[in-house]
């Protein structure tokens, strides 16, 4: 089992549509998640727009290609994509950057 | 049971010390972890000194006081003193900020 942790940053001036955007999640989306194998996956979101995702799964990468599939995710996506800063941001290299575990304890 | 994650931020000259404390984290301070209600412990550390923690407990309050008045914590947490970026620094805001979750999937 691999846990994993990334980061993303959004825009400051888009967090309160992000963070209403999460309370209403489509069920069509849990359920690819679920499917692909994202287990106990939880966002957070800092005042600042960091937004840091953790969860367990099988395989990353497998579980990250499921999703890529998914006609679902690329419609969240598409919808997520105003959100987030992107190039040409301030912060443009925290898109998505996954980050290593140096510890852990059951 | 809530769900935890906590920001940090290690010197960025100090990095490969602070790895290698925690490839041998002392067992009395994770048994005092354990003790304390510390579980599913997880610390990434990224390249830059950004440190995320993330854990589950019945109530963190709770769990942070009881490792607040444990001896073997006041030792780790001198030795690990130096190597965190404190004020002064060029991020000074970053010491164990705790983010707000704002979705969770099980």
């Amino acid at each position: 089992m691999q846990r994993v942790c990334f980061l993303a940053r959004v825009r400051p001036d888009r967090l309160a549509e992000y963070r209403a955007a999460h309370r209403e999640v489509w069920p069509e989306m849990t359920a690819a998640l679920r499917e692909a194998g994202w287990a106990n996956y939880t966002i957070f979101l800092d005042d600042d727009g960091l937004v840091i995702g953790y969860l367990e799964t099988d395989d990353f990468d497998v579980a990250r290609q499921r999703m890529e599939q998914s006609g679902v995710n690329t419609s969240w996506q598409a919808r997520m994509a105003p959100f987030f800063a992107g190039i040409g941001d301030q912060r443009p290299d925290e898109g998505f950057r996954q980050i290593t575990e140096i510890f852990h304890l059951d």
